[in-house]
């Protein structure tokens, strides 16, 4: 389909709706600053700039917040209301309408308070986790459920505030449909991880671990490697180290960081590829529409579908391993006996006693993030009070993956997300998961023998359908209709409980 | 003396006070933001991230520049006018009250304009350069000069306009008193070094290159090396590689860049040491005055002074020699046999016909300048036309050094400056090797038997006098207050001329 040009349609836009991008444009330029920070921060900065560095932080991010607010914009947004646009010009301006309603409904005490608040939450659950004493985050936890209650209410005070809160990362996609797929998951995925415990078949997982220990700098070129192997333009990002991977930037400077384990190569590569995902879709994003929406990705399911789809459909294929396995004998020479289908068995071993979400494998992560989501709903509720937090994680892990955590630490005091304040963040994880699925069914439908593209290290085909049908078109459509326009489908759980269904049932010989 | 924090003092500060320090805050965070995008564009950046980069840095830019001239801060700074203030209270008005009159008399389309052309300049003088080819060039040049008068006729049009240029860089140092001491450099070192050429002895030079080529990676050891001993907090900084060394950053985060030559040790060398002494300028203010004037350093030539003093008056003496000489061994055995003396005469060797800038020596670098200084100052005056300037450079060069260029490439083309339109500029980089050696020798009178606790690597001493009596200070005083207040004397050229005379009659056995 034609893109329209944002800048070369200007000449026919009317005036509030230039006004309008050019303002975008600059809320967008001090975000994308901030987010260089940012890395920095995390990448690059000696630990002594954090004084400086969050001040300039707080400061990019009260100019952007007034920049946003502006009375102007909400002037040029009303008068855009009755205004001829083209279907461009009307997304850009609904996404723009999206973003300043919110803006504008929260007072600037409320969100300052927010951000002190997560400031002092922050230490204390890392001291909570250290000294495995829920009881020092618990305060914070409850300070953090009363303030985005009242957050919420200003947003909309007649919506169910999770669903106010799970907007704030996913604004365009119902929760209901969410709640459903998750659901969904739920249903089908515990008794499968069950079935798969007491029928499945031995399968080999020690390819990667009976060798001994694999050596940082030769992790770091593997990875470099299969970065180049998948496309990953150099000129346009950089590998990195750093404590959490992440991925950041624009289609300009897709910037990727993971980081490593000497015990545990796959770690570094999964991550590697995952963050691989992450910057496609930047790097896919066109480059005239840099700074708007139709610039922008849509949101974090989408996001992480892309992820999602080169870690898991991609990078533990057995296709891709049929490249990958003697690139990774050349980087590691003591590999030399692994087998193709031992590394595939290793890559897709599904754990049986892993409490922790972040060392879990393509199937119990979901159940992690069930538990997550379903704690979080009923705090923010009010069916659960903050105090009951540890019991209540505990027996949904006994009962969806019938393993019990002994502390909190490795229980729910695991992931640093609550201590942001952020609630509705979790479900993202499993929403992306399964779009992968979908979007990676619809690619191969569309794509010739897309398998044997993969397994000859050609990866082009790909690159094409996902930058055709999901990265080219920004934020222009909502998340539905994208799903829609890239797989003639609504966006549903049937093609991950499918490909997981199958996979598994090959893999562990059951008959799911 | 006692500081006064500009926070803790702020509850008997009048409330237009502490106002306009908060928004000069935020002028100061977006500044320090727009440096770390800069830094990170020249040290860490994919080359394809440019066009997004340089957006984000043009709305950081023009929002600093909205801050600082909104209409609240000119009615806070004339309430405060007649205000009771502390002395750094009254500094700190000062320093913004002048940057907001500059920034406000200045319509925003000629800065605008000033850019453009800024940008159009630099390729035409890449291209210029390496065509060998002055009229490539000259037509951007004859631009910025129109533009440039322009600029200072807004400034002020009943003053010398180069003399308005030069306050861009020189707030509060008077032009007649820079020229003067330009004057005195000129009229003593073009005798000194004819007579070192004619009459020196003949000394070594060929300690750093008889021995081959020194590879990049032990260089920067070397260097990282260097930097410990000489007390940089790892902390606070980093050192990476740039083509064109720098430093950036606040006392946070006080960064320094070097470049490799793999047959000039001693360039990655002095280039660091040179870089790290405006790192410990940075270092040196005081953390509660962050992003306000009393955390700010003074101008360039105050800069430039702390830069000169590590590189030439530690780094050059045969005190710190006797450190570094070992440590140049341990990281290159090869230099085994180079000797104490062959180090220090090959460090500060006199170049017979060095025609570049960036390469020549602690002498004849100041003639560099005084050609370029004397040409600007000629060409913004109209005493010169664009057209004049390669033949009145090469002339120049023939009186002061005894050379002429063959080419414009390595001759009026060869720096950066005048494509950025800075005219101005170049004076701060002999002002500071003058105010360098001027507070130098007030440490040799402070400090007790300094030069040996340099040649016992002990550098503590130093630092702290430079803290004491320059960096704590910030830009509270004016340029010769803060020379008087650290040397007891106006700022004038007599050290300096004492110490190179000393320096170099003794190393090439002249009575100069």
């Amino acid at each position: 389909m034609a893109t329209e040009a944002t800048g070369a349609d200007a000449e026919s836009a009317p005036e509030a709706y230039t006004q309008l991008l050019q303002t975008y444009k600059r809320v967008s330029n001090v975000r994308n600053a901030a987010g260089l920070l940012s890395w920095d921060q995390q990448v690059m900065m000696p630990e002594g700039g954090n004084p400086a560095r969050s001040q300039q932080l707080s400061t990019l991010s009260s100019l952007s917040h007034e920049l946003l607010t502006d009375d102007e914009v909400g002037e040029a947004l009303d008068e855009l209301e009755d205004a001829d646009l083209t279907d461009e010009q009307a997304g850009v301006v609904r996404e723009i309408r999206r973003k300043y309603d919110r803006a504008v409904s929260v007072p600037s005490e409320l969100v300052e308070e927010i951000s002190t608040a997560s400031s002092e939450a922050l230490p204390a659950w890392e001291k909570a986790k250290a000294e495995n004493d829920f009881s020092i985050f618990a305060p914070h936890l409850q300070k953090h459920v009363e303030l985005k209650r009242e957050y919420a209410e200003h947003i909309d005070p007649d919506k169910d505030p999770y669903e106010v809160l799970f907007e704030d990362f996913e604004p365009c996609l119902p929760l209901e449909q969410a709640e459903s797929i998750l659901d969904e998951l739920r249903d089908t995925l515990v008794p499968m991880i069950t079935q798969i415990r007491e029928e499945g078949d031995d399968i080999a997982t020690d390819a990667f671990t009976r060798a001994g220990e694999y050596p940082e700098e030769d992790q770091e070129e593997l990875c470099r490697d299969v970065l180049s192997t998948l496309g990953y333009p150099w000129e346009r990002g950089r590998l990195d180290t750093s404590s959490h991977p992440f991925s950041s930037g624009t289609m300009f400077d897709a910037r990727v960081t993971t980081r490593f384990d000497e015990t545990d190569p796959l770690g570094s590569l999964f991550s590697t590829v995952h963050e691989f995902g992450h910057a496609t879709y930047n790097l896919g994003l066109p480059d005239e529409h840099y700074a708007t929406p139709l610039g922008e990705s849509r949101d974090l399911s989408v996001h992480e579908s892309q992820s999602r789809l080169w870690e898991n459909h991609v990078g533990r294929s057995k296709a891709f391993w049929n490249v990958l396995l003697p690139k990774f004998k050349e980087h590691f020479p003591k590999a030399e006996d692994v087998t193709l289908e031992e590394a595939y068995e290793a890559a897709n071993q599904v754990y049986e006693d892993n409490l922790i979400r972040v060392e879990s494998d393509e199937l119990t992560y979901h159940l992690h993030i069930i538990v997550r989501f379903e704690i979080e709903r009923a705090l923010i509720s009010g069916d659960i009070d903050v105090e009951d937090v540890p019991e209540v994680w505990n027996d949904k892990y006994e009962e969806y993956l019938g393993i019990r955590p002994e502390t909190d630490s490795e229980g729910c005091l695991q992931d640093i997300h609550w201590s942001h304040g952020n609630f509705g963040y979790f479900p993202t994880y499993s929403l992306g998961s399964v779009m992968a699925a979908q979007l990676y069914a619809a690619a191969e439908d569309d794509v010739d023998d897309l398998e044997s593209h993969i397994e000859d290290g050609d990866f082009e085909p790909l690159h094409e359908w996902l930058t055709e049908n999901v990265h080219q078109h920004g934020a222009r459509y909502e998340t539905n209709e994208l799903v829609v326009e890239a797989t003639g489908e609504d966006f549903a759980a049937d093609d991950f409980l499918d490909y997981v269904t199958e996979k598994y049932g090959d893999l562990y010989g059951i008959d799911a």
